[in-house]
Order: structure tokens, then C-alpha cells, then sequence
């Protein structure tokens, strides 16, 4: 946990690296909307999806246009996006950049094994990309998109370094500044509405910040103006959540009175 | 527009009376929580829907629980337990009292005639009612509970009383003290996840503080801790809220730096 | 079991009163075909529903038009229909009497205390009802065509007298004709692909002939040309078909090698 | 047209050769039934799907057990279930073989071109096989089926051809017997609750046969002991179904007295 004075507390295993899995979306989304502004909203909603994170019953309901980018299909888009014809490892490295920078730390990887083995076993998402493709929502290759994809969800860290990338959503004065300030709230708002997927009406009514999970048992969390907050946990709830880490965060945001509502 | 330090800000024709519509789905929850606490959210979910306000699909496949307290089935759900076997009088009288010492104005009615006239088009809420009692989410006869949401639905307001009868939900210290602080912060978070129905993600994104909007074209804004808005104005967008209402909210928590995020 | 010829083959409790239930749509079918003929289906469709048989998904959907005349919404159109504006008495004393003459026997009444406990009990069909009615495709007050529809459905046959009434849907020489015989092969089309609900595909698939299955475990079966079968067997399968019944036919069309295909 | 006593009747471009689709699904449905028995269905339903030829819903919902063998997902399955980890080639020949057979021509082959092309464009078709595999419903790699998929629906044959094809589903004495004569009724017991898509319903009730439709414009109807007919016309109606094919067997079927009904 950073503050915006920027105070580190920390509490368990702060040093091991886990796969963060979903929170990615949040940097790679900050990334597409860097690169392509509101014309991103024309292939992706802002809206809470009601469904699961891998559902593709909206998809073919609203003719391939996915609810919002932190449901499977919207991150598929975004990635996309940020692909932009270029090789996946070109867009890779400008993703892991981002990161790195955001965390101000060059020891963050990408896992090969684990990006492998989700390639492997990827078949859902597959299914989301070609559907994505059968509405013309997509500008690259299926495979090169989800090379990307599988690429940067297996990416690693540590919940310090997980903080520390949270920082520039603090929007803070001392926090450093990776987009502008109308950015970082718009983030904040997509993180509280979707960013536990089918739980997020009740991670906005149970803690009262702004959150993205990740399936690996991560959460980033975010006090506007105030903290960034880095949990792991790995046993998730029915909606593929960490339920520790949501209660975890719970008490933490009723202690310190940070729920922003 | 009510602030924390109690001035008024005014602007348009905010004496003239208009029918509030869905934003006494904010009282009635209030009030159904006030009754029954958490046990309410065994009938009625906290998630955003994904679907329009009267969707009739979403409860089907999910046997009878509404996803949140603030789309159609959901609100009758909370009138339904507000009820609690009165006379929907008695129930009308408590909602009323609660709304008029919210607003501190006695000079808040029903409309009958829109309440005859909701009773005699309201075929698609009848089947939500009926709907509900068919998997045993209904403790009073359907038209009793529908009797009483139909009415308390028509309930009319100034601009200048429903920002009065929002001051408890700032949470701000001068201001009435309805409901507990932590409730509070809760009703705000449904108000920002699904308050705007299928557009909730969007005014999240845009405007950035909780509201809840009704087809009359009005909309009660929150600022935590800062101000209690109201707006009016009848054109709808496609979500079924109002079109001028929402860009005068965006205009104004981007003028003040009122965003939650 | 009546063959073209006359001959009447029974076994077991055939002359035990049993409640029809759904089989009667066939019969308010013909009598809706009779009185609006091809216009009946700008307001029912005539597909395979793909759902349950009180699924009010697909009405959403499709905007309020029931799939086809044997699920519950679509037998309440065509109620709706044959009722046109009158006292739900006469419209319930047509459908008697059609299936008196079908069935050649005065001795067919309605079960009061059935028809008024489905009344009592009926929620999903007063839900789908009020939903029709909100898409303005009802011509009466909804509870003018569901008390027509509970009492018809309320309707109590002995297996000897059903078998009997099915007889002007073989299409034979010597059998009453009540209706043209385009229009009794299209009931059998219908039948075959929609009177079991789900589970129409399955009961083409093994017994191979047109049948309309009832709730109450009762089945009405045709052979054209050949045959009209009734069988009474209480139990049901998942499709809310007689499982005994379904069987017991299955046999029967076999050995007397009486599939359609 | 084929006639059961072998006579053989024409119109048109009978000698023009088409993209048949879809209507190989009813070979490598006897296929796959001739290799696997009943177990086929553990894998794939056997209703009407009530919704569109590529429609992924229905597969979310019912988890990955498509409704019917003839729509696109369902055609993957028995494609997948004829394939049985051989190489594509091998299955492919024996598809082609069972056809001509059946034909009793050799003169049929695949249009590589057309396969190429499918496979091109088929991002649908991936979807619904990688949404197969997601749930353990595909054996073979998702590539492998849809390249044997994508080839034998790329086969071409001429109408007269294809009628010929058909004589093995009259199940008359002088014809061609290549499965029992219980598959048979079976098959076109499919055929006819299933073989026109979301269309199949309005086959059944105007033209009363049943027949599989393909996207090529082809149409394949069989009157069960009397006559296999083909017809070809490649404007399709809303379903995907050949409309003029479809007005044309409409016409047959009445003034031959061919409903099965």
C-alpha cells in the first residue's frame, strides 16, 4: 500500500511474485486510450456487462461489441488496439514498459510458461477473439491479438511493485503522471463499475473504491487523491474474485475511513 | 443544488412541480433497509444489470431475484417489503412522511391521476409483479404492492425540495442524519453502479458521482460530503434518462472537481 | 386409440376423468384458425420454441409474439382470440362445444375447482399475460383471457372420450371433418414440432407422429390417415411431458409401424 | 426428383453444379451414427434450436451441447465425431464416398477453393469450435474439425445428383439402403423438426416434409417411400433457407398430395 505521501505499508508476502493475470487490463487500457483516444469507445462499452468475465451471450447480443474492456472479450479489444498491426512483441514491450515505469521498477516479467500454458488451454478466449473478428472487431490476426493477450495477463509481480503501478490513479500531486488527470478519474470510474466483473456491484457496496481483479488472486485497489493499494490472495470467490483480498480491503477501507462514497 | 455549508444554488424552474418518478426507489430502499436490514438483499441483488430498467429475461434466469433494488422488478421488490401486510396507505403514509422530513417541506403529494393512469398502462410491471410472486419474491398480493409502487412512483417534487431531500445521503455533518453514515456511503454506491439503469456505467464515466435518474426527467445527484443536486429536464436518452439533465451534471462536476474518482 | 375404420382399441383406466390441460390448445387452436384464419399469425409464430414452456425470455425478445400456439403464452393469444370481445362464458361454451361435437359425447365439463385454483396459483401466467399486453398483443383484459384460458384448461376427459375428439385430425374418409384438411395437416405440423414443448424434437425423434402432451400426464396422438391415440399417465419427464405415456407410445408407433417418416 | 420407382423427373438447371453446405450435415449425420450409435447424443440435442444457424447462446447456455446435429455447432460435433483422430484427408475421402455412394455417381468433389475460402473467412465457425473445445465437446483439434468441416461443406453437386443422394431416406423397398430403416425415420425426423434452422416450424407447416436446407441455395426433401427431391434457387430467405426452393416444394407437395402430415 502506497499513500499519497507516498508511505509504504505492507503486510505478508509482499515480495513474491504472482501472476497478475486481469490487472493488466488496466494498463493496457490506459495504453489504448493513449494511443487512440475516444475512438476506442466506437469497438468497446463502458457499461457492467450482468454477466461472467468470459460470457460471450452479450457479445452476440450486441453484435460483437463487448460491454466494457475488463470483461475478457473488452480486453481482447484492447489489446487489439494497442497491437495495431505492430509484432505482439512490439506491443508487449511498450505494454511492460508502461508497467514498469508506472511501478518505477525494471524487474517485472512476463512468465513464458504461464503464457504458454494459456495459449494451451486458451480455447475460450480464442472463441471470444474469431467471434470478436466474425463482427469485424478486431484489425489483427486472432492469434496475433491473443499472443498479446495471453502475453500480458502472465505477467508478474509483486504486490509492492502492484502498489507502486498503482500510484498514477492516485491522482495525486506527488504521484507520478502517466495520463492526464480526466484520464486517471475515467479509469477509476470503469475500475469501480467493472472491474470485478459480475461482484462489482458489491466491491463498490462492501469497500467502496475503486478496484480491478485478477483471476491469479491480485487486487488492485485505489483511493482517489489518497492510496494505492496492492492485495494477494489466491482462493477467489463465485465471481472470480479473491475473497480475502476483497475482505481484506473491506476492513482496510472502513478503518481508514477511504470509501468514496 | 444544495452544498454542504446548506446554501442553495438555483437555476431554471426549479418551483415547478414534476413527477420524481424512479428516484423514490432511493427513499423506499432507505426505508426497506431501515425495516429489514441485510436480510432485504436475500430478495433483491446489488449488481448492475446489463439490461434495460423493465427487462423481464434477466429475472427468469435468475429465479425471481431482481439484480438490484433500483430496475423496475427490484424496486417492487423493496415497496413489496416496505408493505410488510399494511394497507398501501399506511405504506404510502410512511414513504411520504420519510420524503417530506427528508426534503423538510410538508408540501410534497401523490398525483392520482398519474397513479390511475401508471395502474391502467402498467401491464409490463404487472408482469414483473406476477413474475415475482411465481418464484415466491412477493409477500403481499401483487396488486396491493403494486398499488403502493405505482403511487409513491407519482409522487411530485420541485427541483429545489428533491435537492432538499437529498441533504442525508451527503453524509455531511450539518445535514439531516436519516440513516446511518455507513448506510449511506451503500445507498451512494447502488446509486453510482445502477442508478442510471443500462447507462449507469456511462454516467459513472462521465459525470462521476452517484445519481439516480427517473423517466420523468429528473435526476438526484450526490456529492459526497459536498452537495445534493436535482435536475430536470423531460427529453430521455436512450437509457431512459434525461438527455440535458446528464450533460448539465457533466458540466457541472467537471466545473466544481466533484468527481468521487 | 381410434382407427381410421372406427375401431376402438383401449387398456387400462379409460374411462377415468382426467384434466387435460394443454391438449385443449390444440382445439382452441382450430377454433382461432376458424375465426381469423392466417391472420392469427401476425400475432403467434409458428417455430419450436427452444425453451421451457412458460419461458418468457423469448417474448421479450421478440418483442411480445409468442413462438408458436402450444407454449403458454402463445395458447393465451390464441384464447385471446377465440374470446374476441366476449363474455369469457360464451367464448368457454364455443370451445366446449367444439370439442363435444369433436369428440362425439355431451358428457365433457370443466373442473371448477381446477380452473379456480390455477386462477389462484397462476402468477406465471398472469405475468406472461400482462406482458402480452404490453407489447398490445392482447384484444381483452388480461384476466378476461386467463380466466378463459384456466377454465379450458380445466377442461376433464376420460382417455376413451380425448382419443375420440382427435379423430377430425386423422384426416380419413369416414371421420368427422370440423375443419379443411389443409388446416388439419397443418395442426399436425404443429403438433409434431411444437406439442411437446422442449421436448418436440425428441418425441419426433422416437415416436415419430404429431402429438399435443397435457400436464395433467395426458397425450393426444395422431396418425394421419391412420389413427388418434390418447394415453393418461400421470408422471413427467424434465420437459413436463407423461414419461409413461411418451413410452407407452414410442412402443405402440413401432410395432404398428406408424411413423410419419 | 427421384421417385420410388426409380423414375426420374427434372426442370431447370438440373445439370449445374453448386455449392451444396449445409446439406452435407445429413450425411456426416448417418455417418457419425453409423460409427458412434446413440452415444453420439451424449454430445449433441436432438430439438429445434430457436434461434439462428450460428447462434453461440444457446451453447453458453447449455453448456457446450449444441441443440441439434444441423445447426453449425451441432455439424462440428458429428464432423468431430467422423474425424475420431484420424487425418482430415482420411475422414474427408470417406464423407465423399458415403456421398457418392449414395449418389451412385463419382462424379462429386470438393471445391478447394471454396474450402480455402470458408476457412478464410469462417471466424464464426472457429468461434463456435474453440467455444466446443472450452467445454471438453471437441476431440480433435479445433483446426483439424472445421478444415474437415470447412471441406465437405464445400462440396458440389448438381440437382439431379443430389436427389439421387437422397434415395437411401425414402426407405423404399427399391432404393438404395445405406443405413437401417430405423435411422431413417430418424434422420428425417431431424430433418423435418430441424433442417431449416429457426425456420424449420414454417417448413413443417407449409410444406410438410422434411428437408435440409444449405446456404448454397440448395434445398434436399425427402417424402418418406415416395420421392427424393432437390432444388436449388439461391436467394435466401430470413432464415438462410432457399426461398424460391422453398415456394417451389410448397407447390410440389400440395398438388402431389406429399405432406407427410
Amino acid at each position: 500500500m502506497i499513500t499519497a505521501d507516498g508511505e509504504v505499508h505492507s503486510a505478508g508476502d509482499t515480495e513474491t511474485r504472482f501472476s497478475v493475470q486481469s490487472i493488466t487490463k488496466v494498463f493496457t487500457l490506459a495504453i489504448a486510450l493513449g494511443r487512440s483516444g475516444d475512438q476506442l469507445w466506437s469497438r468497446v462499452g463502458r457499461e457492467p456487462s450482468g454477466s461472467a468475465f468470459n460470457s460471450i451471450v452479450q457479445l452476440e447480443r450486441e453484435q460483437g461489441r463487448p460491454r466494457n474492456p475488463f470483461i475478457n472479450a473488452g480486453a481482447i479489444v484492447t489489446t487489439d488496439e494497442v497491437l495495431a498491426g505492430r509484432a505482439p512483441r512490439d506491443a508487449l514491450a511498450e505494454i511492460v514498459q508502461f508497467i514498469r515505469t508506472a511501478a518505477g521498477s525494471d524487474d517485472i516479467h512476463i512468465n513464458e510458461a504461464v503464457a504458454a500454458s494459456e495459449t494451451q488451454h486458451g480455447h475460450r478466449n480464442f472463441a471470444l477473439a474469431h467471434f470478436l473478428a466474425s463482427f469485424d472487431n478486431l484489425k489483427n490476426p486472432p492469434e496475433m491479438t491473443l499472443g498479446t493477450y495471453f502475453h500480458h495477463c502472465a505477467l508478474e509481480m509483486t504486490t509492492t511493485q502492484l502498489a507502486q503501478s498503482g500510484r498514477f490513479l492516485m491522482g495525486a500531486a506527488d504521484m507520478p503522471k502517466l495520463i492526464s488527470t480526466a484520464r486517471v478519474r475515467r479509469l477509476n470510474a470503469l475500475m469501480l463499475t467493472c472491474g470485478h466483473y459480475d461482484g462489482s456491484g458489491d466491491f463498490a457496496y462492501r469497500v467502496g473504491i475503486p478496484g480491478k481483479s485478477g483471476v491469479g488472486g491480485g487486487i488492485l485497489a485505489i483511493v482517489p487523491g489518497k492510496a494505492s493499494i496492492a492485495v494477494w490472495s489466491p482462493g477467489l470467490n463465485r465471481y472470480g474474485n479473491s475473497h480475502k483480498g476483497t475482505e481484506a480491503l473491506a476492513t482496510l477501507a472502513r478503518q481508514m475511513n477511504w470509501s468514496i462514497f
